[in-house]
Parts: structure tokens; sequence; C-alpha cells
């Protein structure tokens, strides 16, 4: 019979309540009083921490500096730009009092900070020497959303934004292809998620940019979480905003803009990728603990054999955890499986006198028996952690695969559509035929892949020639 | 004749107006449209970097873990403590609009956290099994200020708050202190600032807490920033917040807290203690960038030496610029000590067929002339670094000593209270001496010191018996 955690819904009974049962079991998040709002805990935070340090360094590595900008934006900067505004205000949160006195213009909480970036890149850009400006600034935004879901939607979100002005429309370009793909290498190689890359169609990009692009994950119930994207904007904020620098030629030229985020949805998209009904599965690489420590009764051979391997541990900067609490050797295994640890060590005395222990893997429960030999263990654990790491990818591809479908013809399409998962269409670049989609199969374009964005094939929905290829699906 | 910077004014001629200076000059900050906040640019942000990577290595070996609350609070909740209440309702930021909807009831913008912690702890705690609970949030928080000036007074703040629970009044007690000492810790070892730590009067301690322990650092000026505070607040909150634990004999009852924080206006702390009218002096153990390599002319020879510095540079883990811009040397010299580089290298050929370069320490600007071998350099780089951090850190220690005064009576305080600096005196423990030395003398009293509280002596204010001594200053 296969195990379960009865505190847990299965993912294939109730998708949505087995998420919500893995985030309050793991201890990632609890509801607030502030509607919409989430209060990360400690080991969720913890996930958030890890994806911080990593994404912080790739972007240092590609020349990147951080600044910050305030939180507020005056209703009147925020006008600026007209597309921008129109996209989002929406959904702003307005603060009209400071004190007890009214505010003589009302400032609305960043939603993002295109404009504020803009307003100090006026000031600080004059010539083609100042250029490139490659900044980013971590901090919280917020989006004054109806219906929200921890880390899927909230009202306020963690995230980072990077803004980059450039002096020719080429450099800009290019900034915005090379932070799509440090974010999908971030996705593929620490969070083991089979992304797909590509391009938004003018309807579903960002308000103000020429163009978007988007990191498109699929969930273990086939919907998609569109899990980052970076934006090209070309000159156009830069007009609305009159920035000006002189170039190379001695002549005036507005320069060229991208902006790129992601946020702690991602945190989100590792939970409905990987994790199952025992709880959460993180992948070795943005697992905040690696190696669950469970000392079965309290024998001086235990002792002896965990204090040795919590000392090679650290030598090693494996991050671990010793459940020492007085709970029963099953419920600790449960708990570790709950919280997702990669591997966890049972260490009995039984075991200990037959000179072994026990190593359990998280994503396939498989009992490897080891050696008590502590530089044994250190490398058993090695190994484990990079098959598990691989094994989640693989696991996370076979499954998208499964749920890859191409649709030539709208017969093909109608057929699809009911089903989980994507569906890869030629499109003749019309708008008319996503909106065809959305209206009759509630599905919206997802990307044109970006290695393989052109169709010749005939239009799946109208039927005219087509131009790209285009994947649609549901979206979280 | 002493070097002057043209575009810095002189510190002894108009600090407030140096201040800016330094901090425009070295591109720590912009001003904003938004009005009462700041923009943080890239070298301002490093020098916070450091410092929060620092403190939150010190906070996690001291066993505690980050998470992150909602930026929002509601009125209701807020209003539940009530002495809390009234010390900040008069400068908080208010939202009283989602999108286009008026919200049912408003929010403001955390001026600090307390309230939300204590919300979220109503909900985890209910055994003295969940206890200790150690907590800490990297985050921004707003306070409508008046008056603002950059990193010492600003409408939007960052900071960290630690916020912890406890089963027993001695281990709450326990904890101020403890971070009350790590905060004395880095200010001391990384920012080289001679701390006074002490004790609030009641008077002056944080609306709500039982207790407020402080962190006062002396400028330049002789006027005190309070660097850092750590609170007491007994079951005050608890109480308020009905938060309770089944304790260890299985009765039900109130755990204790604290709050602790520290903001980026130590990075004003900085600035004020340790630079001069050349720009910005940074200890080097929180300089971003620790040397800046100076090329003079551009010669097979230069490019060679500086290519090998700079594997050896990147090989210890020491930071560093190199200036190859196509200004003069002079030029660059002076923007090296704007920038605070703790350490200038000059490479030039002339010297480099001499088998040497010269050193330049910001601090004391000697020049030191040195063997070009570069295992040599390294050896030299590191010991002025370390001199430099101790120099600076004796030269702060001296100045400020040079500004205390002891105050026995009413008379020598008259005399001492123009002068820029402390005053310590003997108190008798009632507000209205305090209140006495504010409406005399506009001065208030910074703290109790920590480690030598008892007073013997009269009461320098009413002549009554003294029972603490007590410091008095003027404060940014």
């Amino acid at each position: 019979m296969e195990k379960t955690n009865k505190n847990i819904t299965s993912r294939d009974v109730d998708f949505a309540k087995w998420y919500n049962d893995i985030i309050s079991e793991a201890d990632l998040v609890d509801y607030s009083s502030v509607k919409g709002s989430m209060i990360i805990r400690p080991y969720g935070y913890a996930i958030w921490e890890n994806m911080v340090a990593v994404l912080d360094k790739m972007f240092k590595e590609t020349g990147h500096v951080n600044v910050q900008m305030p939180m507020f934006i005056p209703e009147s900067l925020f006008n600026i730009e007209k597309e921008h505004v129109e996209g989002f205000a929406p959904e702003v949160a307005w603060v009209t009092h400071g004190g007890s006195e009214k505010l003589e213009e009302r400032m609305l909480v960043r939603p993002t900070s295109e404009v504020l970036f803009c307003d100090h890149y006026k000031k600080i850009i004059k010539s083609y020497r100042d250029l490139p400006l490659l900044y980013n600034q971590w901090c919280t935004i917020v989006r004054w959303e109806k219906t929200t879901r921890p880390f899927l939607r909230s009202r306020e979100i963690l995230w980072q934004e990077g803004h980059t002005m450039h002096a020719t429309e080429q450099e800009a370009r290019e900034e915005t292809l090379r932070m799509l793909k440090v974010y999908e290498k971030f996705q593929r190689e620490y969070l083991a998620l089979p992304v797909i890359v590509g391009k938004k169609t003018d309807k579903e990009k960002f308000a103000g940019a020429e163009e978007t692009y988007t990191i498109e994950a699929m969930m273990y119930d086939g919907v998609a979480l569109q899990n980052g994207t970076s934006h090209y904007f070309g000159q156009g904020f830069a007009k609305a905003f009159d920035i000006k620098f002189l170039n190379k030629e001695n002549i005036w030229e507005y320069p060229y803009q991208t902006s790129w985020g992601c946020t702690t949805r991602m945190i989100g998209g590792l939970i409905m990728a990987h994790s199952d009904d025992l709880g959460l599965i993180l992948p070795p690489n943005i697992a905040p603990i690696k190696v669950a420590l469970i000392p079965i009764g309290n024998s001086d051979l235990v002792s002896e054999c965990i204090q040795n391997l919590e000392e090679s541990l650290k030598k090693e900067n494996i991050t671990y955890y010793i459940d020492r609490s007085d709970k029963s050797p099953g419920f600790k295994f449960a708990e570790a499986e709950v919280k997702g640890y990669p591997i966890r060590i049972e260490i009995g005395e039984r075991d200990l006198k037959e000179k072994k222990v026990t190593l359990v893997r998280r994503d396939t429960l498989e009992k490897i028996i080891v050696s008590d030999n502590i530089g044994q263990v250190i490398t058993e654990i090695k190994k484990e952690l990079k098959e598990m790491q691989n094994n989640l990818y693989q696991r996370a591809e076979k499954r998208r695969n499964s749920m890859l479908y191409n649709a030539d013809t709208l017969e093909e399409f109608k057929n699809y559509a009911p089903k989980p998962g994507f569906i890869l269409t030629s499109w003749c670049g019309n708008p008319e035929c996503e909106n065809h989609v959305k209206e009759q199969f509630g599905l919206k374009s997802r990307c044109i892949p970006l290695d393989d964005q052109i169709s010749d094939k005939l239009c799946t929905i109208c039927g005219k020639p087509g131009k790209y290829k285009l994947y649609y699906g549901k979206q979280y």
C-alpha cells in the first residue's frame, strides 16, 4: 500500500487543497490578519534566502549592481507612461494620508519600479560614458489582487527587478536575452525545472514593453506558472521621461531600456512541480537543509556517531538538522518527509552494532544501507544529493513531456484543450486567434518558443498561413 | 598647505553642508521625486550589503532565523497596544484605497512590526516547547518625518528588526542584552565606532517597552547618533494580544518579549565619524572596495603589474577597483579619496623601472613605497588595512574622549552645555531633571552607561541624592 500522511490531501484528489496542506504542514507560510498578504515563516524564508544568494551572485557575475529606490510613487510620476499606467492602475494601493494630514498628492505603493528608475536615470545619464547602467533591486511590491494564494498570487510580493539602460538597441536586446538565460539556467540547475523559454505575444506582454520574454514552468497538474520575465522597452520610457545622452558622435539620443524580474512565486513552482502526498520535496541545490539526522534511542554509540557526522557535515559545508525531540522514530521520519529534507539518515544502536546506518532519499524513499564509516557516509550523501537533483529534473521533464501536445488543426486543438498541459500550435500572428482560444477554451497563449519560433504550417486556429509556433495552456 | 577638494565644503566650516557634499560626491545617495525618501545608489547600497552580510551572520550564530511579515497593518490591529499606538500614530502613512475601491478598514505602512509579530505569535505559541522564538526580519519601514536627511532621518528606512519570545523573564532580559552586545561588537570591530552603550531613561524609551538599551555613537561635531536599540517588553504585548503558553508545570502563562533594530542610519554614522574634507573614509572591514589600482600611463610594464596584482587580490579575496578611465592621474587620485577606498596603489612605469609601486592610505594620506614584488605588495596591503582599521577606531575614540565632560554641579553643567559633546551627570532618577535640561539647554539624555550605572554623588541638576550616572548630549 502507498504511504500517506493523514494531514495532507492527495494531489490527485484535490490539487489546490494538497498545495495548501503542503504549505501549512511544512511550516512555509502562515496566513496573516492582513487580507491577501502572507507571513513567510523561517523555513519558507530560508528557501527564498537561498534563491536570493544564488541569483544575486549570477547578477553580479553579469556586471549588475544593487540599488534601493523608494517604495512610493507620486501619482503624477506614475502617469507619465500611458500604457504602463493603464496596465497597473486597477491594482495598486494608494497612500493618501501621512500622520493626520491629507497628502497634497496621493502616492501609490510601487507595483513595479520602471518610473522610479527612469526618474533617477534622467538625472544621472548624460553621456555614452554613463552607459550601460546595469541596476537591480531586491524589494517587495504590492498589487491589489482580489483572489490570492500563498506564493502564487499575493498582495505583497518579494522579488527582484533589474532595470538597465544602454547606448544601443543591440546591446539592450542582448541584455534582455542574457537575463532570460540567467533565469533559465537558475531554474534548470537549481530548481530542477524543465522550463520552456520563449517570447510573449503582443497581447500578453508587459504594460509598456516592446517585447516580453518569459520562463514557463509546467506544474504537476499541467497548469503553467510564469516564473520570470525579461522585457525590452526600446526607447519608450526614455522618450516619455525625456532621458537623453550625448552619443559618441556628440548627438543627443534616447537610451534603450530593459527590465527583468522574478519573485517568491518560484517557491510555489518548486512545490507544485516536485512535491508529493507525503510533503515537500526540495531539490538539493536549493534546499536550506540537505540532511536530517535522526537518532533512534540515545545510547552512547548513537550520540558518538551523530557527533562525528555533525563534524564532517560542517567541514563539508553540507547543511543538516538533528531531530533530538522525544518523538517516536516513525513520527520523526514522517516529519522529515513533510519538510522535504533531501536525505535523512536513521541512526540506531542495532544498526551501529552491525557497523551500518540507513540513508533514505526523499524523492524515491529508497532505503540505502551504508557502512557507518563517516567518510563513506559523506561520500554516499554527496552522491545521492547529486543523483536526486538530476532525478527531480528528469522526473519533472518526463511528466511535462507527457502533457505536451501538438495541434495542427482546430479539431485537434478541441481534442487536447480539456486536457492538462500545453498545446503547441501554428499561429498566423493575428490576436483574433488568441482571443478565440481564450473565449472558447479558456486557455491563454504561453509563449513562442525562443529557439524554434518559425512555423511553416497553417494557423491551427484560423487555417491561414502560420508564422510562429505558439504554446497555449492554463495558468496560475 | 592642507589639501582640499573644491566640491566639498570643509567640515569645520559647515558640517551639515559637508555631510551632504560627501554623500553626493561619493555617489552614495540621490534625492528622489518622492519627498522625504532617498535613492540609495550602488556604492551606498554596497556598504549596506556588507553591513547586512556581517550582521545576518552574527544573528544566525546567536540562533536567530529570518522571516517576512506583511508591510501593512490594519488599523484595528495597530490599536491593540495603547502606549505603542500613541508613540507611532503621528508619523505613519495610511493606505486607504486598493485600485479604485475605498478599503473597509484603512491600513498603515509598518513603522515597526511588533503588532504583526504578536498577531502571528498568538497562533504559533502554545507550549513551552515552542519557545524561545528567535525571529528577525530585514525590510523597510516608513515613518512620516517632517524634516529628513539622507541616512539619518528618512521617510523610508532600511533596517532589521529582531522579535523574540521567551518562557522566562530572565531569558528575555539576557536576549535583550545579548543583541545589544552584538550591535556593540559590530560597531566597534567593523564600523570602528567607539560607542557608548547604555540604558535609556523611562522618558526616552521605546513606545510600549519596559526597558530600552541603546548604542550611542558620537559624531565629529560632538552630536550623538543613536545607532541601534534593544528593547525588553516584559509581558505587555503578550497580555494585550492574549498570547499564552502552557509552561512546564502545565500552567498557562504569558511569554516575555524583546525586539531590537538597527538601520541604514549607521551609514550616516560612518560618514560623520570618520570622513574628512577630501571625501569619504571607510573602515576597511566594511568598505565595499578595499584597494583602488591606478595605472599611470598604459605601458606594457604597467599593464602587466596590474594584471598580476589583480590575480593575487582575487585569490586573497581582497575587493578592488581598477580606474582605467582616460582621466589624469591627479584626477583619479582625488576621486579615490572622495570614494574613500582604504588603499590606493599608484602604478607607473617610472616607479616600476625602479622596481617599486606607491601605496597611499586613505586615513593618513601617507605614501608608502613598496617593492613591486607582488607577494610583498599583498603583505603590505593586508598590514595597512589592519592598521587603518585600528587607527580609525583610535582616532575616533581620542576625538570622542576630548568631547566627554563630567558635570557634578549645575554650574559645571551650564559651562559644558554649549560645547559639542556628551556631559556625564549624576541623576536622582526624577524625569523633572531631564525635562529641565531639555528646556533650558536643548539637550536630551543619551543613556545610563551599562557597565557603570550607579552614582554616589548628588544629582547634578537638582542637588538631591543621585542614583544613576546619565549622559546628556545633542542628537541627530
